[in-house]
């Protein structure tokens, strides 16, 4: 059993490694949005291959144990939410590179629009996963019952950022460019906060072993 | 033994209906965009409910094969497989939602624009999704590597539709709206694309046991 337990402790600090990899990645892909920082978008694309190596590397060794040995079932829980948590890590890296990229691309342009609530949406999205991210490692259920609430919000909020960048571009068609760089940027911050929802979801599941996806209602 | 063969032949064939009602949400929301056609969109909202059913049945299927017994090494491989293609497929169906409902929103508006290479991507990204399925189907080694060769077609394209619906925008603002219409149906349809690009590899993984994630040209 000890390879085991050796195995188990590899996994999770893997995972924690790409977690704290993925949140810095977020927050320095939303700072090269806000504050047109071109060395914050530099260190997401920096970050991409390790994330992905990463990614590999949990698949493997989740695989092994469960090939190795038939896990408890408190074991067989956690690392089948370590497969599903380290898939949606490694599309949160992808969005935080694609956000980097459209920042890039603002910095090439010149600002002929305001940023409309982008640094609203992103503390809400980055309040989201910082939260699902502290569920996943103190296994705290009313954490991740607290990130399912807050979904609704960051949708709405996306929705008032489209009909703005909308506004903006149809008054002015030179805005068209820009805009969709912002319209991009708020995708990929709500996007991001789906995912802290599917991480929630996964911790939910492990700690409490019901099934809370599509059927929300009950975990509120 | 005769237990696990019954679960995993239900495993198998849950994924069957999946795929198939996935591959005709895809198609229907396509024709919904291209001709049109409100009723199609209609049964991709239809088919939601059944797909996010299955995605539940099927992890708790695979997660109980996992508990109850040891499985061999080829058996572990089609449940991670199965694990990993579940929840493709659950995404792929939302995706095709979002197309449906642009669709309905390109309905309610004069066409003020062409289709430009939409029909184009659409039917790429259908041939990728039907050979990824195919390839899973019949445990396909060469169509899965074929799915891999056809991703950067969809990308290349799908920076051309782009800027095509760009400059379609920036020279008439009143093509605004169904710019971004079309833009995200663009958008959805290389994410599925991407998606068909997930399964080839997981079916690669679990024919082959080779990890051809991030390492592409190997494959190729």
């Amino acid at each position: 059993m000890r390879h085991f337990e050796e195995e188990l402790e590899k996994l999770n600090n893997h995972l924690l490694e790409m977690s704290g990899l993925v949140e810095s990645s977020i927050h320095r892909s939303v700072n090269a949005v806000i504050n047109r920082d071109e060395e914050s978008a530099q260190v997401v694309f920096q970050n991409e291959a390790r994330i992905n190596q990463l990614e590999i590397l949990v698949d493997e060794i989740a695989i092994g144990l469960l090939a190795l040995q038939q896990p408890f079932a408190v074991d067989l829980r956690f690392i089948t939410m370590a497969i599903k948590i380290n898939n949606n890590l490694e599309r949160m890296g992808d969005i935080a590179v694609n956000i980097a990229e459209r920042a890039v691309s603002l910095l090439n342009q010149p600002q002929v629009m305001p940023h409309i609530d982008i640094p609203h949406i992103a503390a809400l999205s980055e309040e989201m996963i910082r939260k699902s991210l502290d569920a996943f490692v103190r296994k705290d259920v009313e954490l991740a019952r607290n990130v399912l609430m807050s979904d609704d919000a960051v949708d709405n909020l996306r929705d008032s950022i489209y009909s703005s960048i909308i506004r903006f571009m149809e008054e002015d068609s030179h805005r068209v460019h820009q805009g969709l760089d912002y319209l991009f940027v708020a995708r990929g911050l709500e996007r991001l906060a789906d995912h802290a929802t599917n991480i929630a979801e996964d911790v939910l599941f492990y700690v409490q072993g019901i099934d809370v996806r599509h059927q929300r209602s009950v975990a509120r």
